[in-house]
């Protein structure tokens, strides 16, 4: 990577530094040359050995852009890249585990990774260690240069042959463009691939002529049935559905639950429960929320249709109900990545957070969280905007004590991604643990009826009782990743895996 | 200013160099911290002597902020600053002219200036020359980091209190922001006064909370009736309503009135009386435009809401219909002036209009054409988008042969603003000219009926035999004015008049 010496993680606490953004170097044309008949053809304009090329993910398991453009480059015989998505997805494993096998990709940037290409890189199976960052880092990164993307290739549903796109018409939706905006207005070369060429000039536009070096006509960017669900699924599971309410319960009786807060709840069957809940308190509260934030589920978009949220602010849409709301609603509003939670800004939307609802595949006794490695220490999960969102004024683990035969709540997490510092309380299905950091919350939650109090350490304790003790985990020496907190320090090393 | 060595106009030709754009230095806040009580706090709080100072001029004679402002600069004994607004309008000039009295603005870099202002200038009040340039210019100028702005104090009619800002709003609607987005974007302090404070967050932003510094609670920003006309005005002279219909005649007759052409016909009567011939021409051959452009008025807007426009970029609103019109119609995109025109960038607006008709003080017999000073050789002009909008690919100057006893077609421009290599047809109430370069359109507009055409130079001897030959104007060596190219090249110098 870019970084040499890296510090490693001291605070939370981001300051107020004075920092020097950079910009990107811009071939300049009159755009009437930017229809580019094939992949090849942009791939061999753009693409050298060494550079750093990025993707976005808001295809998800949709996306046909990233294997078309990986496919050309690993057979032009492109050597030493280094691959900086804003995530990667399950579709992609395959590809980017042959192109690390033939070297084409030495060095991956990401916000996390699943599947066989986490357990490919566990292994070892790259050289140099991976840098995860949250989608706020990644934008601090671009804004930096720690990240310089010489080549974005960016899928888009609709273009004109200029480049002004959106999110929001076509086959192939998934509404908010807002992780792709940061590589449109800092790459080198953006080229946009696109199955919708529209008349000129395309608006709304989201990404704009200003910014775009090619556009390529393809033949499907994405299958519209594995972008987002179609419809929303509310989880029936009782434990769920415990958990969901008793974190509606703590959102309820904080003192930020009050005309005007504001909620981040993200996408899952317990946070869709949560919003659920979280409706009819307010509608019985007379409470309106000033504004709704992060990845957008059409539950919350439901919830700005009926008065009850003033604003969405929308990086990401995570169903078809939600992009369809930000085609439609003007008050559901696109914002890249930056705004969203880029740490090193003139304020985020998360400096603004009142409550956010974030989950766990481990917790320990310091409120540290791990969203990244499983309890076999292999990589199978994102940091997404975990760190970014717990600087929120109230912020809630909604988890389970123990998955199956696997303690949540843990003496110690395998890999600490959000400090304990920024969380405030942990909510499992048999109750709730408060950071003793929180005094205000201790009083605040001390006696609500169904909602038992323990301290985090009891919480360990009984998983502990319920699962037993797992044996001590075994990595070698040798480091296949490192975690940075958002300010780009480094909280966490992940090393491989011994099996 | 910035620049030491200037390379002087070579060529209309752009062409495609790779350039390295510049950012600012931001200072990282959470956003709690941006309200302050009074402009005399910010301009402590950020302008020190020898700094560059920004302002937008879309309020236009409405402008109470940058009155308020710079009021407070001067009695805080604040010198050697450089003024770099979008432009100056007539309200601003007794208060510029006290402010290079006193030593507070020692450097000028505007669009255009007119009335005391000009006449000051001309005298040699100003000790360095006053920089002119383009809208375009002006945003590549931002974007090359030949103008650094240090601290932009931008007027809206509504933010909230992180700086989410738009000019659809409040008491002083102006609509597009399209040149204050460039200060927005590139300023190291971005300063938003405003008399409205909306709840947070306010969108939709066209100036963001990340690119603002502070937000200062004014008691108005502007005059709502003098920002601009409220009703249009069309014109009733029978000479301009001939040039009106000579300037449809060229345009519908010439090659590229078709089904998707696009415009930009700008303000003033006689270009209202177009828009007027142009719809007719537009229904009467069932041919839609693509889009229009520029700066917006009412009957242009009225054009979309027809359907017989699909698309307005804009970049300043030049009267309350079109202003409010953009908060209404999604189809009437903002756009910055970097995306309006900026000639080193990925495609701007400009380069992909078809027909756009401009207004000259002079043309000469080169088809070279001065907007910027008047008979008498003193500053009464601005460049505008004049230059930028001059690549359509056809490029008419509409303009009466006389005003009063004073020609418009001329041996030689006073001042050379846009080159006559990019001017294709002159249109008068006599008659037209066409551009020799251009032996298409002789051959297409041969035979009009009722537009005669004559060469330039008959123009020009017209013109001479009803005003006679005027004295010579008598200048000292001394330059006070500096007319930059939209490529940054200096196409001219304005000397101190004599008398």
């Amino acid at each position: 990577m870019n970084k040499l010496n890296y510090e490693g993680f001291k605070t939370t606490d981001i300051g107020q530094p004075t920092v020097q953004r950079v910009a990107p170097k811009v071939r300049v044309t009159t755009g009437d040359d930017k229809v580019v008949d094939s992949i090849e053809t942009v791939v061999k304009k753009t693409v050298r050995d060494g550079m750093t090329i990025s993707f976005h993910h808001h295809f998800r398991n949709g996306d046909f852009v990233f294997n078309k453009v990986m496919r050309i480059i690993i057979d032009a015989g492109i050597k030493n890249l280094t691959l900086a998505p804003s995530s990667l997805t399950g579709v992609m494993n395959d590809i980017v585990i042959e192109a690390i096998k033939k070297g084409t990709i030495t060095n991956i940037t990401s916000s996390g990774m699943r599947g066989s290409l986490g357990d490919f890189v566990s292994h070892g199976g790259l050289k140099n260690p991976v840098i995860f960052r949250s989608h706020g880092n990644r934008a601090r990164a671009i804004e930096h240069g720690d990240i310089k993307i010489d080549v974005a290739f960016l899928g888009v549903p609709n273009a004109d042959k200029l480049g002004n796109a959106n999110g929001m018409e076509g086959d192939a939706v998934f509404g908010s463009l807002g992780y792709a905006l940061m590589d449109a207005q800092y790459a080198n070369n953006v080229v946009l691939l696109t199955d919708n060429i529209m008349p000129y000039p395309n608006t709304p536009a989201s990404i704009k002529q200003t910014q775009v070096d090619y556009v390529v006509k393809v033949d499907k960017v994405g299958d519209p049935d594995k972008i987002g669900s179609g419809a929303t699924r509310f989880t029936k599971d009782p434990k769920e559905l415990k958990i969901a309410s008793m974190v509606n319960d703590v959102i309820v009786n904080s003192p930020y639950f009050k005309d005007g807060f504001s909620f981040q709840t993200g996408s899952g069957g317990a946070a869709l429960a949560v919003t659920r809940y979280l409706r009819q308190a307010m509608i019985d509260n007379q409470i309106k929320a000033s504004f709704a934030l992060g990845g957008i589920t059409k539950p919350t978009t439901d919830l700005l249709e009926e008065g009850l949220v003033r604003r969405v602010m929308d990086v990401q849409d995570f169903d078809k109900g939600a992009a369809e709301s930000m085609h439609h609603n003007p008050n559901q509003q696109e914002i890249d990545a930056s705004w969203y939670a880029d740490p090193d800004n003139k304020g985020a939307m998360v400096d603004q957070l009142d409550v956010v609802i974030l989950s766990a595949l481990e917790i320990d006794t310091g409120f540290n969280v791990n969203v990244m490695t499983g309890s076999d220490g292999v990589i199978r999960g994102a940091v997404g905007g975990h760190q970014d969102a717990a600087t929120a004024k109230l912020t809630i683990i909604s988890a389970p004590l123990v998955r199956g035969r696997i303690a949540t709540v843990v003496p110690k997490v395998t890999t600490n991604v959000t400090p304990g510092d920024s969380v405030d309380v942990l909510v499992t299905e048999y109750g709730i643990a408060i950071n003793p950091k929180r005094q205000d919350l201790v009083k605040a939650f001390a006696h609500l009826p169904g909602v038992p109090v323990y301290s985090i350490e009891e919480l360990q304790q009984m998983a502990e009782a319920k699962v037993g003790k797992p044996k001590p985990l075994e990595f070698t020496d040798r480091t296949v990743a490192l975690v940075e907190y958002r300010d780009g320090t480094i909280i966490d090393a992940i090393h491989e895996v011994k099996d």
